[in-house]
C-alpha cells in the first residue's frame, strides 16, 4: 500500500467538506425541530444491534443492503443500520412501550452496502418521523404534511407527490393464487412496468379475474384520471382494492385542499423500496431526478414481531440530498481575526466576542498572513487602548 | 429466536430515548457553535473507510477497537471508525490540502468493538476539535481552553486537568536502549504504575541512567509539586526530557492564569489511549469519574503517512458522557393541544403556531385522552369563534 492509497475512499463512501458539511447541519436541525414542533420526540437509535432485530418484519431487500459485523463479545451477527425505520418501530414497541400515540423522529448516519441512489451514496444521513398507535387517515395525512413541511425547510418548492396504496397489489396477487415463482415474476414486471411480460404471465386470465386486473393496472398511471380510470378497470375487484381506491380518494382531496399547489400522481406498480408497507405510501419527486426525495407510508405490521402489534405510519429522508437538491442559499459565516500577542485585554476582549460571534485568534505562524484570505471579514484591532472591531477593506 | 429476544440490544449499545436524546441533541449543537465560534470549521467524515486509511499511523490499540467489514463492490476490508480525529488528520492532509492553519471540528457517532467507557459503551458520540499546521505552544493553549470552553458548556465546572507529554517517556526508553519484550514489559508497568514491577525491570539501570530515571518517573505524579520533583529527579536526562518538562511548566503556567480555578495534575505514565500522540497530551476528569470526560494532545506524525507532514493536535469529548455527568438542566418543552376536528381555520391558527411553538394535534383515537397525560401544557381551543391558546389548569 503506498502513500497515495491512503486516502482513496470506498466507491459511494465521501468526505464532507466546508461549508457543505455546515450546510447540511444546519438542515438537519432544521429539519428535526420542525418535526419537533409537530409534536415528534427525538430518539438516538443504535448504529449497530442485532440482524434479527434489525431485519424483523422488514424483508428481504433490506438484508442485502445491510453491513454484517460478528460481535466479539457473544460471537452473534450483528448489522449496521441501513434504515432507521425499523428501529423506531422496535423503540415505539419495546424500549418505550407507552399506551395512545407515539409521536417519534430521528436523524442520522445509515450504511448501505450498496449504493442505492446516486447523490447519496452509501452512506446517506436519514431523518425521519414515525407515528404509532392510529390507523386514522388523519395519521397518514399528518405525516404527509409534516413530509412537505419539511421539504419546504430544504427550499424544495415544486413538488410532485406519487401516492400508492401496498394492498391493491397484494389484495389481487392473493385472489389470483399463483405459485410462488410466478408471483415474483409478476412482482417484478410490475415494478418494470413491463407490459409484454405481464401479458405473457398473466395473459389466459378471463375478464374481470384477478389476473386481468393485474394486467390492466400496470397500465394506468398519471394524475387525478388515473385514479378514475383504475377505479372502472377495477370494478368487480376484491373489496379490499376498492376501498384502498376510495382511501387513496379521499387522501388526494384533503392533501389537496391544503396544498393547491401539489402535483399529485398515482402509481399502482411502485411497488420497489416498500419493504414493510402495508397500506397507504408516499413517495416525493422532485424535477429533473429520478430518486424520490423523501418517502414513507403505513406499515402496521412490524411491531408485531417485537411483541406488540400498532397501526404505524410514517416518512423519511435523506438531508444530504435535500442540501444537494433544495434551493436553500447559506449565507456566509462573517469571521472577526484576533492578533497573535499576548495580551491579557485582549483575551477579555477575544472571550467577550465568542458569546455570539466567530473569532480565529492568529497563530505565531500566521504572521505574514492576510485576514481576508482566511475569510475574516473583519478584524480586531486597538485603537487608543481599546480593543474594537473593525471592518476589513 | 422468539419475540422476546429481538428487541435485545448487543452489550454496550442501547436505544436513547426521550428526554435524554433532545438534551444530548441540544449539548451535541452547542459544543459544535462553541468550536465554530472559536473558527473551527465543521466536517463530516464518513462511517467507513478502507482500514489502511482508519489505521494510518494510529498504532495497535484502534485497531483492536475497530469493527471490520468486507466492501460487496471490491473485496476489500473496511472498517466503522472507532476514533473521529485520524479521519480529520486525513482530511487536512489529502481532502482539504490547505495551506497554512487549518482549525476542523466534528461530531457523529464512532463505534468500539469493545467498551472502552462506562458509561458510554460501545456507541460514543464523539465530539472534536482539531488544529492543523502549527507546533506552537499557543496552539496547543487554544485547544486546551476551547475544550475547558465546551466542558462549561455541558456544565461540567469542577475539572481536574492532567497534563502528561508522551516525549518523556519516549526519550528515556530510547536512551535505555532495552530490546522489544523488556521495552513493552515497562511500557506496561509504567501504564499500571506498578513500582516492584519496574523495580525488577529496571533495578540494575546504575542512578543517572535512563533506566533509573524511568523508575523514578513512576513514583512522581500530582499536583504542581509533581513536576518539581520531576525536574529534580530528572537531572541529566536527555535534552528532549528535559525541554518537554520547560513546556508542561510554561503551558501549566499560562493555563492557570486565564484558569485559576483549574486544578492542574501532572502524570508522567499515563500513556495508555494515546496512541499516535507525540508531544504534549491532556486529559480532564471530573470528580467521582475514572473515565476522562475530554482528552487530547499533539500528533504530527499522522498526516507523514497520509503523504503530508503537519504539526496537529486537538482534542475530542464524548457528548453522551458529559450529558450525563454534567449539570445542565433540561427545562421541559411547552407543547399545546390541538382538537381533531377538520377545521380550515384551526388548520391555519396550527400552522401559524407551529413557526415557534410546538402543537401536537389530537387524532381520532385521543378522543378521551387528557391533554396533560401526553405533556401538554396549554390546550388550543374556539372562543368566540377564534382559536386561542389557554393555559391547562
Amino acid at each position: 500500500m503506498t502513500v497515495s492509497d491512503r486516502w482513496l475512499l470506498p466507491d459511494g463512501v465521501e468526505d464532507i467538506l466546508p461549508p457543505l458539511a455546515g450546510q447540511i447541519e444546519s438542515l438537519r436541525r432544521e429539519v428535526m425541530d420542525t418535526c419537533q414542533r409537530w409534536g415528534y420526540q427525538l430518539v438516538i437509535p443504535p448504529l449497530i444491534e442485532y440482524l434479527e432485530s434489525l431485519f424483523t418484519g422488514t424483508g428481504h431487500d433490506l438484508a442485502l443492503q445491510t453491513f454484517k459485523l460478528t460481535d466479539q463479545l457473544t460471537g452473534r451477527m450483528m448489522g449496521v443500520r441501513a434504515d432507521m425505520t425499523p428501529q423506531a418501530a422496535r423503540i415505539d414497541a419495546h424500549t418505550l412501550h407507552q399506551e395512545g400515540i407515539t409521536r417519534l423522529c430521528y436523524a442520522g448516519h445509515v450504511l448501505h452496502a450498496r449504493p442505492q441512489h446516486m447523490l447519496t451514496g452509501r452512506t446517506p444521513i436519514q431523518a425521519g418521523c414515525e407515528l404509532f398507535g392510529s390507523s386514522s387517515e388523519e395519521a397518514d395525512l399528518e405525516v404527509i404534511r409534516l413530509m412537505l413541511d419539511t421539504l419546504k425547510v430544504a427550499g424544495i418548492d415544486s413538488i410532485h407527490l406519487d401516492l400508492a396504496h401496498v394492498s391493491i397489489y397484494q389484495s389481487l396477487i392473493e385472489a389470483a393464487d399463483v405459485d410462488e415463482q410466478t408471483r415474483a415474476a409478476i412482482f417484478d414486471a410490475m415494478a418494470r412496468k413491463s407490459i409484454p411480460e405481464l401479458d405473457e404471465l398473466l395473459g389466459e386470465a378471463p375478464a374481470g379475474s384477478p389476473g386481468a386486473h393485474l394486467r390492466t393496472l400496470a397500465r394506468v398511471s398519471g394524475g387525478a384520471e388515473a385514479l378514475k380510470t383504475a377505479r372502472r378497470a377495477l370494478e368487480g375487484a376484491p373489496v379490499n382494492v376498492l376501498s384502498a381506491l376510495d382511501q387513496l380518494e379521499r387522501i388526494a382531496g384533503r392533501l389537496q385542499d391544503g396544498h393547491p399547489e401539489l402535483k399529485l400522481g398515482f402509481d399502482f406498480c411502485e411497488l420497489r423500496g416498500y419493504n414493510y408497507h402495508t397500506g397507504l405510501v408516499f413517495a416525493a419527486y422532485v424535477p429533473g431526478h429520478g430518486d424520490a426525495v423523501g418517502k414513507g407510508g403505513r406499515y402496521d405490521a412490524i411491531g408485531q414481531d417485537f411483541g406488540r402489534a400498532r397501526p404505524a405510519t410514517g416518512f423519511s429522508l435523506d438531508v444530504r440530498a435535500l442540501v444537494y437538491l433544495g434551493s436553500r442559499v447559506g449565507k456566509p459565516r462573517s469571521v472577526i481575526w484576533a492578533p497573535p500577542e499576548p495580551d491579557a485585554s485582549l483575551e477579555t476582549a477575544i472571550a467577550e466576542l465568542r458569546r455570539t460571534e466567530t473569532v480565529v485568534r492568529a497563530l505565531p505562524e500566521d504572521v505574514s498572513v492576510n485576514p481576508a484570505e482566511r475569510g475574516c471579514d473583519r478584524v480586531l484591532v486597538k485603537r487608543e487602548g481599546r480593543w474594537i472591531v473593525e471592518q476589513l477593506d
